[in-house]
C-alpha cells in the first residue's frame, strides 16, 4: 500500500501536507513537495481566476508533484430573508468590538464551484486532485481520469468512504474527529460528527480497496507509525504547518496553538455553517450562544467572512477561526521545510 | 511501562478486560484472569450485599488478580417534581410496548455510592481497584494505599489525568471517545465528549508520569499495536467480550454488534442521564426527541432501569440500552476464554 501510493503519486514520502484554505500558500505546498512530500494547494470556492493563479505560483516554486484541493459541496438555496437575524448579530458584534463592517459586505455573495474550476485543473495539467465536502460528479470524474488525474476523496466513515470507492476514486483519506479545520462529510455528520481516527482508519483500511490516508492527529514517530499500524498507505499533517512562517494564519492563531488543551479546540458550526474544529474563542460562543439558526455552508461562510478579514487584519484571534486538531501544540520548527523534514526524520528514525 | 503494569497487577498481559456493568460478570472476569490478562468485576452502584457476593463468586472461579470497579461520582440532588415529565413519557412508552410497568418502580430511589462498598472491598482483601466518574477521596486513596492496593481511575481528558495524577493513583485509562458505554468523563463533558483516543492516548502517556491504558477501540494486533506505539502501557478491550456467552447482555443485543456502522453507535443521555455510547434505538431517539430534560446521572439511570429490565426479559434491544464501542464487529470467538486467547495471538504475532 505504501508503494503504491508513491507509485502513484511520484513523492519520496508517505507524508502530505493537508491542504487548509486561508492557512497553506503556494510556498508551503511547494517547500514540502520539494523536500520529497505531497504538497496540497487549497482552491475550494475560489474563482477560475484566483484558482489559476495560486496554481502558476505552486509550479514557479517546485516542479516536483504537488496536488491541488477542490470542495465539493453542493450550494443550497440563498435565502436572503433566512439571513436577516445573522446579518444583524455579526454587524452588531462588529461594531462593539470597533470593526467597520458594511451591510453591503454580508450580501450579494457569488458562489463558486469546483466545476468552475474545472477548466484550470485542465488547461494548467494538474495531475493530483484531491477534494473534500462530497463526492465529484461522474462526468468530471472521467474527464480528469482520462487526463491521467490521481484522485483523493475524503470520508469521515465508511459509508462515505464506500461511495467515494463505487464513483472510482483513486485514493480516500480517513478523516477523524480529531482533525482541525473542515470536517469532510457529507453524510450522517449531524447532531456532531463522531468516529475518532483508531476506529475509522482501520475500518476503512480493511473494508475499501484503495489506499487510505490518514488524518487527524498525526505529528511525529509515534502517531505515524500508529497510522500505519492501523492500515494507512500515508499520513496527512495539517495543523503542525499553521505555525510555519509560510502560513496565511494570523500570529495570535499561531501563538494560541502551544499550549491549547484539547478540551477546548471545538467543533462548532459558527463560522461557516459547516463543522469544523478549532480553538474555542468568543465569536464561536456568541453565535453559539445566539440561539439564531446558523445557514449552511457556504453561506455562513460568506456572511462572517468580511468580518473576520477585519480582525485578522487587526491580529484579533477573538473573532476569527482558529483551526486547530486536537493534537495542536508546539510546532518542532518555524518554517515548512524543516517542520517536513523533521517529520522525515521521525518516520525513519 | 509495559512491565511496570505487568509488575503491579500480577499478570501476564498486560490486557484488560473493560468493567461493563449489565455485561461483565464474574465469569468473563474470571475467564480472562485464568488467562493471564486482568478481569473486571463492575459492582458501581452496587449495593454492599450485592458487591460482596460478586466478588466472592469471582473468587471462587479464579485464584489469579482481578480488578473491582468503582462509580465514583457524587449523588445530585433527588428533586421528584423535577422527574414527572420524564415518568410520564416512559410509562407511555411501555404501555404502547406492552409492558406492565408500574408508577411505583419509578420513584423512591435508592443510591448506593462507593463509600458504601468501602467495607467489602477491604474485607474481601481487593488489591486491583479501578474506577470511573470522578476521583476517590483522599481518605478512600490512604486507606485503600494502607493496604496495599493499586488504583486505577478513568480519564478522558488530559485535566482528568493530571488531577487523577495529583490525587495519587497509580495508572490511568485514557478512555478515548471511540469506547462503547459510558464516558468516564468528571469536566468539561458538554455539550458532547470530544477527545478520540489518537489525540488522547500521546497526550496522556506523554504528559503524566503513571502508566496509562488505552480504551476504545481495541479489538486486534493492529489496534494493540498502534496503542503501544501510542504510549499505553496495556490495553483494555470491553466490546469484543460482549457477544460471549458469559456476559449479561441479551441476545438480540449481542446480534446486533455484527455489522453495525460506527455512524450508528451514538452518544446519549437518554438511558442514564449520563454520556454513553450505544447503538441507536427507538428509546434513544424517542427519549431524545421528547425535548424532556433529561435527569442527571444517576436518576435518569434508577428511571428507566425497569422498563430496560421487562424489555431485556423478552429479549427486545429496541427499549433497552445497547452499549458498543466503533469499532463494533464480529467478536472472534463466542466465549471470553477464547477472545481472550485470540488477543493474545495477535499480541505475540
Amino acid at each position: 500500500m505504501k508503494n503504491d501510493f508513491a507509485q502513484r503519486t511520484g513523492v519520496i514520502y508517505p507524508i502530505i501536507q493537508a491542504p487548509m484554505l486561508g492557512v497553506s500558500t503556494p510556498e508551503m505546498a511547494a517547500a514540502v513537495s520539494n523536500e520529497g512530500g505531497l504538497g496540497s494547494l487549497a482552491i475550494g470556492g475560489l474563482s477560475p481566476e484566483r484558482s489559476q493563479t495560486l496554481i502558476r505560483q505552486t509550479k514557479n516554486l517546485t516542479g516536483k508533484p504537488f496536488a491541488v484541493n477542490l470542495f465539493t459541496h453542493t450550494i443550497p438555496p440563498y435565502e436572503e430573508s433566512k439571513m436577516v437575524p445573522m446579518r444583524r448579530l455579526l454587524l452588531e458584534m462588529a461594531k462593539e468590538r470597533g470593526y467597520a463592517l458594511a451591510e453591503s459586505e454580508l450580501q450579494n455573495f457569488r458562489f463558486y464551484t469546483y466545476k468552475e474550476q474545472i477548466d484550470v485543473l485542465i488547461k494548467e495539467d494538474i495531475k493530483l486532485i484531491s477534494f473534500t465536502f462530497g463526492m465529484l460528479d461522474d462526468a468530471t470524474i472521467q474527464l480528469f481520469k482520462s487526463n491521467g488525474c490521481t484522485l483523493i476523496g475524503t470520508a469521515t466513515s465508511l459509508k462515505e468512504a464506500r461511495l467515494l470507492q463505487e464513483s472510482g476514486i483513486d485514493m480516500i483519506v480517513a478523516q477523524g474527529l480529531e482533525a482541525g479545520g473542515h470536517r469532510g462529510s457529507f453524510l450522517d455528520d449531524e447532531p456532531l460528527p463522531q468516529v475518532g481516527l483508531f476506529s475509522l482508519l482501520p475500518q476503512l483500511a480493511k473494508q475499501v480497496h484503495v489506499p487510505v490516508i490518514a488524518a487527524g492527529g498525526i505529528r511525529d514517530a509515534q502517531t505515524m507509525r500508529a497510522a500505519f499500524d492501523l492500515g494507512a498507505a500515508a499520513v496527512q499533517v495539517g495543523t503542525l504547518f499553521i505555525a510555519s512562517k509560510e502560513s496565511d494564519a494570523i500570529p495570535a492563531w499561531q501563538q494560541q496553538l502551544s499550549g491549547v488543551d484539547a478540551t477546548d479546540i471545538l467543533l462548532t458550526r459558527a463560522f461557516s455553517g459547516r463543522w469544523a474544529r478549532g480553538i474555542r474563542n468568543e465569536m464561536m460562543e456568541r453565535i453559539e450562544a445566539s440561539g439564531i439558526p446558523i445557514p449552511p455552508y457556504p453561506i455562513q461562510n460568506s456572511l462572517t467572512a468580511a468580518f473576520r478579514k477585519l480582525a485578522q487584519q487587526a491580529n484579533d484571534s477573538s473573532y476569527t477561526n482558529l483551526w486547530a486538531g486536537q493534537s495542536a501544540g508546539d510546532a518542532p520548527a518555524d518554517n515548512t521545510r524543516d517542520i517536513f523534514r523533521f517529520l522525515v526524520k521521525e518516520l525513519k528514525g
